[in-house]
């Protein structure tokens, strides 16, 4: 497990196992990941070449993983002005888990599509999100 | 939610949200599952055509959704010699909860793919898992 973005994105490496009929892709289990503390489960689709951005959590902590396709994700701290992306699917099958407070967007870079898996801590509600048009924070996709 | 099979598997409804981008797929939450039993989250792959049979589970319940292609299920209680099969898939986009001591395989009916997801109430061992051949229950795939 390695911390990035001063401890707010943990990046985990997750086990494939190979079968001829089709893989196994582990995503999180009880040892890596408090799994009590999960509230929703949900797929994400993005279309290839399409941004979705920005989303900013109050609450939420995101545990992300990319089984089918490829996605770049981008991060903002806005009191740092710092960002950070990583592209993560398939190729570089990781979770990310992201802490709340950080703005974030991301684009799918396969064709025709990609699927994003979020396990999250707070159960979806809408005045927990904060929104920004893409163009509101400027950043070359 | 259904109950079938003698309340062994049961079916839900599940909700998609529509977006240009891409679709939000839900599928678990505090309110349908109890996110506090799930030990594991797995994805299984399965290749068009191919079909990955026979396991039982002796204490394993499967939370089982398809989030891309389409999978026809097949469980087969040995007690009782009566099989249930159910497709489901982004076009029937389901979840099934399915309790242990089933006989269970499944076939992938999308080319190239299909995408499973499991949430289940145990870690993954293998001397929780009993297989029998393909051939060793005669089913028409």
């Amino acid at each position: 497990m390695k911390k990035i973005f001063h401890g707010k994105i943990k990046i985990f490496s997750l086990q494939k196992v190979k079968n001829k009929k089709g893989e196994i892709l582990k995503a999180f289990n009880k040892n890596n990941l408090n799994l009590n503390g999960i509230k929703e489960v949900y797929f994400s689709w993005v279309k290839n070449k399409n941004v979705k951005a920005w989303k900013y959590h109050k609450k939420m902590t995101l545990n992300i993983v990319v089984p089918y396709g490829r996605v770049k994700f981008v991060f903002y701290d806005e009191k740092r002005k710092r960002f950070f992306n990583i592209t993560i699917g398939e190729n570089n099958y990781k979770r990310l888990t992201v802490s709340p407070k950080i703005w974030f967007g991301f684009k799918g870079l396969n064709s025709p599509r990609s699927l994003i898996l979020n396990c999250a801590n707070q159960m979806h509600k809408k005045n927990e999100i904060v929104r920004k048009k893409i163009n509101q924070i400027k950043f070359n996709w």
